[in-house]
């Protein structure tokens, strides 16, 4: 079936259910990052790749909505297809629940796969359309009845994470849970997002590109812990083992049964930000929601002593890896054809050479030139671009490894800089380096510390349009919450105090449109400092050893304590690589790090 | 009567009603920072005479909660009276609805004048004694039947802020005021701050000490604009102009009568955290409360272009009273006897002198030595201190003029200072510097840049226990919301841009008990800069015109960019103050404002 076929069929489904309109997300059912084959309805329907984008469909239009990274690739992908482009966040462009709260009738029914939606979406379309006395039908997967070629539901196998690696076994944790389940009241906690169950089982898998989680929902109650996932996924062993830690493993579907078996009278913990609409609609009238950020979160996100003394180790391999991968770009380039996609598989090898590597943590960013401009930039076949030997490669990558996961990102001169170029590296790494050197009161958040990072652009009347840092999994997600730093101070309670043990990135950035693209980027470990009468002070260890490129750095636009900043960290960084490089890598890493005045 | 006396005389009358506890804040009907004589039902009862501080009186107990600045007043006054002293804040000390949810019993009623607490402190209340069934009397003020010779209200005349100063008219404001209305969907709107009625109408009073407002409420409908206010307090004229404008002038006591004429189905804007208990409970039943933010609290913060230019000018004003104080005292100091208490009368003086000045913005701090470590000190006959030609001596003042409201603080060289007194000085000034240099995207609120005043501190360890800046209020309340600079960010939505127009204090400080205090305190207006493709930037100027004291300040300690930010504000000083100033205190001006490299 080409598009206007699949919508012809989805249309006559709608029909027979009278409903007036069908919303794809791109989303599974546990609101992950990326999403697996099985998933990718939107995709699937329109057209149109992108891993962003909201498809609505009605009797005689259908929309699609994506934001500012892929205008230009959903123009080119929805050519032809009848399907409108809605560019998000464009002046007069109205957010999708708007636009259905303006074009429906009074009484119309709004259909969804409803374990595609979480339940503050659907309360932001209650908003925008009640009204007209607007009703939700989310019981069904109609692209599921027309699509006859679906790929299955992955069921990678599930493998343990040792507790060497974990620090905590998965029974502590359960305990601990249960303790926040107390002060809150519950009786029960539905957990849905997939790392924050992998993290509570000490387990890992394989059912989500970059993410090593397993499809699974958690049902805690004070006595027992339902597991719902694909048994296929699971071998005798950890089967015996989660057993004995007093998990019970039920199919991956009976979540729904699970949760609408709660009696009346119970409370549950769900966080409505999270669990799709399909299961907050699964809880019994008789019993009260408890709507709060899952407990899990911020447990997840302050790492364990045994997990910070691995995940150094992770970033000295890490570190060996993208010096070596810098070493070979710049006295390469411009002697043989090297591609973005051409770079990011020779990175890609020099981590696999490492012990204990596993794969990338996201899709690598390696963006030459004026590519490097759109932070979020991914080479494909068509754009892949032969790197010459002038101007500046932003690289943003990384890596799981067993030890724990990276992020990177530097900016390299290949050749001859311009001076604006220069000016604009530099101006980014005074923002990184003094954000970097915080030194702040227990308690402070990311959005107390962001103008640190921002301020030497703010100074000149520039900004980059992303957060400044965001937290990272331990060999999970490598974005992961409750903690993240920017400076818009939103209205939900999403300030979290900067905890010990808490990864950061630490990432400013500028981008200069049709030019070139600046970011460095390092993961920094939230540490406690001194303790005075004051109260105790806290501030960031780098964890990312891989030097600056000094060859953009105007000196002049930086201060004498911003060069010691810098020095220090090289100082570090060859400290800490040198014993595993030799030869010319090892002079270069010398010359890299030298100290700058 | 004494104390003992009015506790069983007091007691007697909660026996009648069977109440069990019996609460007595330091508020009005209008939660103002000073109360009149009126409201000072805690200090007649307890006779402690702190601003701040909180009486609950049971039939075998009494407990008198108050913070830190008052935990030595509260400990001589209340010696002998049974009343136990609660230090708020102390570890181990519960707050006073948590201690009630403790102490009391099944079923106990506790009773309070309705009037005197707010919505939200009653909800605090009722979170904490809710699992004992625990109700509330708040229909009589107890108080009143056993105090004798209490004051009578205050009832000081009305006048009129003249369009020329306010900028604005009455009928604009409650226009502007009527289309929020609208947009929350509010039918009536019920407004309490006295502040935020003065402001609306223009008008002004002197019911309250040190901001010259007026006791009153204004309950305002699509229609209709009830002032519940003290007759004899109006003129005819201005009884005539309230007339022309459609504002209906009714008694002061009728305001609840009005709120529950409101009929069924209606909505009524009223913000609960400012809100009196008993005008909440007059809403009638089938009235829906909308509980947001008072819209006119927004629309005072942001000053009008005529408000603007007066305050400039006020500033002005006081800048040649503070500077002719500064040299006065420097040069007096050692030569002649001067107490903390008397210089504040000198420098009243100078201020009287202005034209259009009127009265003091609060009570001023004259801190001398080891006084000024507490932020709030404030002489009293008994600590009433000699300056002696040694030392620091903080100033915390600030004056109403016609033209508008001051509030600056310098920390005054005496004589001989300490290296550790120089280094505090000059650290809080750095961070003064840097916060009024602060140059950031519109959008970013006081809670983004609170770091920067405090970095040079934290940076070694030292911090201030106060925020780093208040808005102002224009001849209203030297201390207005909503914006406001601090780094903690609560749960309430207390995140408010700063806005064009909008006046912030910078006043960092650094307090080491036992020895010495500093403060740096200059108000800012928050404008406009240049606007790039990354959005509108937005700055800080002065608008306090008085040096800084350069005589503690450790250059070695300064950057050459603080250097340079305080020698281009002196300059401006200098050139603001020279044409008022002439003789010895022009030559003193001069060097006190020379560069200093």
């Amino acid at each position: 079936m080409n598009t206007a076929e699949k919508l012809t069929a989805l249309r006559a489904e709608m029909k027979k259910r009278r409903l007036a309109a069908y919303i794809v997300p791109t989303d599974d059912f546990h609101g992950s990052e990326y999403v697996g084959d099985y998933f990718k309805a939107r995709e699937y329907l329109s057209g149109f790749t992108g891993s962003a984008g909201t498809l609505l469909v009605m009797p005689e239009r259908a929309l699609l909505w994506t934001d500012g990274r892929y205008f230009l690739q959903a123009e080119s992908q929805l050519s032809g297809s009848g399907i409108e482009l809605m560019k998000s966040g464009q002046p007069g462009v109205p957010t999708l629940p708007a636009y259905l709260g303006e074009e429906l009738s009074q009484g119309d029914v709004i259909g969804f796969d409803g374990r595609t939606v979480t339940g503050a979406f659907v309360e932001e379309l209650r908003e925008k359309t009640d009204k007209k006395q607007i009703t939700f039908y989310g019981k069904r997967d109609l692209v599921d009845l027309i699509w006859e070629d679906r790929p299955p539901l992955s069921a990678e196998p599930v493998w343990e994470l040792e507790i060497s690696y974990a620090g905590l076994t998965r029974e502590d944790k359960i305990q601990k849970v249960r303790e926040k389940m107390e002060e809150y009241g519950a009786d029960a906690f539905l957990v849905t997002a997939l790392d924050e169950v992998a993290w509570l089982l000490n387990l890992r898998g394989g059912d989500v590109k970059h993410t090593p989680v397993f499809l699974s929902y958690l049902f805690l109650t004070k006595r027992r812990a339902i597991l719902c996932a694909q048994r296929k996924a699971f071998s005798e062993e950890i089967c015996r083992e989660l057993q004995r830690a007093g998990v019970t493993l039920l199919a991956y579907e009976s979540i729904e049964e699970m949760v609408s078996s709660l009696p009346e009278g119970h409370r549950i913990l769900v966080d409505e930000r999270k669990v799709n609409y399909r299961l907050l609609q699964a809880v019994s009238k008789g019993v009260e929601k408890v709507n709060r950020p899952s407990p899990i979160a911020l447990m997840k996100a302050v790492k364990t002593p045994k997990e910070i003394a691995h995940i150094r180790s992770a970033h000295v391999k890490d570190g060996v890896a993208v010096t070596r991968f810098l070493y070979w770009l710049k006295t390469h380039v411009g002697k043989e054809t090297i591609t973005e996609m051409g770079a990011a598989q020779k990175l890609e090898e020099f981590r696999a050479e490492r012990e204990g590597y596993l794969e990338p943590s996201f899709s690598p960013i390696i963006a030459y030139g004026a590519h490097a401009a759109s932070p979020h930039y991914e080479a494909t076949p068509e754009t892949d671009a032969v790197i010459r030997p002038e101007g500046l490669c932003l690289a943003d990558t990384g890596g799981h490894y067993s030890e724990g996961t990276t992020d990177i990102t530097r900016t390299i001169v290949l050749g001859e800089v311009t001076a604006e170029e220069k000016r604009a590296f530099t101006l980014v790494l005074k923002g990184h380096l003094r954000f970097g050197a915080a030194k702040f009161l227990e308690g402070v958040c990311g959005q107390n510390l962001d103008i640190l990072a921002r301020q030497p652009l703010w100074e000149n009347g520039l900004d980059y349009n992303h957060g400044t840092g965001h937290g990272v999994g331990y060999l999970l997600s490598v974005h992961e919450g409750p903690q993240n730093v920017r400076w818009r101070i939103g209205k939900e309670m999403d300030c979290v105090s900067l905890e010990e043990g808490m990864i950061l990135s630490n990432e400013p950035g500028l981008y200069m449109a049709g030019k070139f693209g600046i970011r460095h980027e390092n993961l920094v470990l939230v540490r406690k400092g001194e303790k005075t009468e004051c109260g105790q002070f806290m501030y960031l260890e780098p964890l990312t050893m891989v030097p600056f490129d000094k060859e953009a750095i105007d000196t002049t636009l930086m201060t004498a304590e911003e060069l010691g900043l810098l020095n220090t960290y090289h100082k570090k960084v060859y400290e800490t690589l040198a014993p595993y490089l030799a030869g010319e890598e090892l002079a270069w890493l010398e010359k890299a790090t030298a100290p700058l005045w």
